[in-house]
């Protein structure tokens, strides 16, 4: 580690590209007291960077022409780009010159290149893709949201553990009440992987298993981590946005239906401003990859700058804090449980 | 098949239990002009059919003292109770005296007794929990939702043909373009299961299959029938409820904030009401059971008698429209398919 946390952006990565990755990057520099790396072509970092303030912020731009395409294959990525920005920003860490990367890129190939390149700590089976999202109370971690499609009971696991060190230390939960997503609240309800998942967290040390939770439970802040398989958990996350998007727009064609109506909503325009704002996922910056040597925050293809600011925030705050050897702790105080769900035939 | 469609009613069902099972079912023999069994406790149903108009209805008292409760085991209630109403009203499907049953009361034994005593269609090999949802455009079938929590590759490919009968039928779309819920769109994408699915469905006779959709494309009504299976399909058809409640609290929340949003809310009242219609779950009355001799609909516990009436309505159209020989047509038309699908290595 560094004397500050150093986090490597792709400059390069998203839907929109430098002029959101720089400004939002630079922001989280100076307001957090960080450095960061702009990975990607220097002239079009260079061209942001001159309309922006630097005076005492600590930054560098590594130089590269060749980016990662939204719609290649990861592994097409990872094994023919060895100079895309993405690849670049990872091999940045495993060479111990950053703590961490931020990518708004091709979100299977930050995956994939933060597992390859940065690697998994030891112990850690599957590297997690984690979502912080907003419900109506405190926000919550859900994962895997899709990095592992088909997982073992001692995976699902693992991602209650490491996600429990990353709602400590991020979210600022004392201990965090960790819920199994399943199709009752039973114990014995759900699927094969997820009973025998149940198991092993009812003996798990130093956690807060509060059991089965339902979809229905997710968005009522009754637990703060909610732990799935990574097919499982994608739908969730998609689905959801999906489903706050299409209410609102539904909304606001009835609202814009009648000028009676359209006046009602005028009024209650800063209202409606804040539930916005609750549901915006743009808040939480991005999902972290769980179970690297290092961090990797994983943002929307239409990240703004905003959401480029908090990905950052969330990387250095992961660094500043140690959360890597607090999950390191979890891993390995519970490796005996983790091999007996190895050890079940599954 | 009787001269006209009988519907066996749990009277009991339910969170309320008689006093909608009955006016609901009532006003559903009276409305499509169909017969109904209730069955349940006589006292308490005859003291609610006193209120109700019964002139030129066509029903039938069936009596039984014994109730299925909502947090019994189904399989405790399949084996111990034979005298609870949901497994009389199935018995008169098997008996031939009624062409399908509705309930509110435990799904979960719901779909056991239709599954055990009314028993599946030959060649169907897993009979599916359908659910009809609410989305921006139009009505869609997503399945299976509870049923079948562990399935293999022909099973989903299954659900897909008894959707597609159900959409025909019930929802009335000509050509019913079905997806696979995945976790992306380009083939190949989701898990083992589901990539040996989308196999069979790009093989399939007599279907409009459009390929992978994700969990963001359910609401946006490109497609008109999700496949899925009873695990993924269950959380999603949670979390949507869950999600738009919380959404409506948050917003009721916001809006009744400051005396402006109140003026505002109540001058847009009309809108929201509309807004609430469309996201109403009450409007489709219930779920059916798809792949059994007769139709089982699985009505919410907290069903009001709208809710009965549109699921009576709803298992008298299967019935009229003799909506399983469809089924039955489409099962064996793809029979070499299915056996493909079973004798892939999974």
């Amino acid at each position: 580690m560094h004397s500050i946390p150093v986090i490597a952006v792709d400059a390069m990565g998203g839907d929109i590209g430098p002029s959101v990755n720089v400004p939002g990057a630079i922001k989280a520099a100076r307001t957090f007291g960080i450095k960061v790396i702009l990975v990607g072509n220097e002239k079009l970092i260079n061209a942001e960077l001159d309309r922006l303030p630097l005076k005492g912020v600590a930054y560098e731009v590594v130089h590269t022409d060749e980016v990662a395409g939204m719609d290649e294959k990861p592994s097409d990525i990872l094994r023919r780009k060895k100079n895309a920005s993405i690849q670049i920003a990872c091999r940045l860490v495993k060479e111990g010159k950053a703590d961490g990367i931020v990518s708004a890129g091709n979100s299977g190939a930050t995956v994939a290149c933060g597992m390859f390149i940065i690697g998994r700590i030891a112990g850690v089976e599957r590297p997690a893709l984690a979502s912080v999202m907003p419900t109506e109370k405190h926000p919550i971690v859900l994962l895997d949201v899709g990095a592992n499609v088909d997982c073992k009971p001692q995976h699902l696991f693992q991602f209650g553990l490491m996600a429990n060190a990353f709602a400590k230390d991020l979210l600022e939960y004392d201990s965090p009440r960790i819920g199994l997503l399943s199709i009752g609240e039973e114990e014995g309800k759900g699927n094969t992987q997820v009973k025998e998942a149940y198991d092993l967290f009812k003996l798990a040390n130093d956690i807060n298993f509060l059991g089965n939770v339902e979809g229905r439970d997710l968005f009522t802040g009754q637990v703060d981590v909610v732990v799935c398989d990574g097919f499982v958990g994608n739908v969730a996350l998609k689905l959801s946005e999906g489903l706050s998007t299409s209410m609102g727009r539904l909304l606001k064609r009835q609202l814009m239906s009648s000028t009676i109506a359209k006046i009602g909503t005028l009024l209650a325009k800063k209202a409606f401003k804040k539930f916005a704002k609750i549901v915006d996922y743009a808040e939480y910056g991005g999902a972290p990859v769980l179970g690297l040597k290092g961090i990797a925050i994983v943002c929307h293809g239409a990240s703004n700058d905003k959401a480029i600011f908090n990905a950052v925030k969330m990387a250095s705050t992961f660094v500043r804090k140690k959360t890597n050897e607090r999950l390191v702790e979890a891993i390995s105080a519970n490796e005996e449980l983790t091999s007996f769900g190895r050890a079940i035939k599954n």
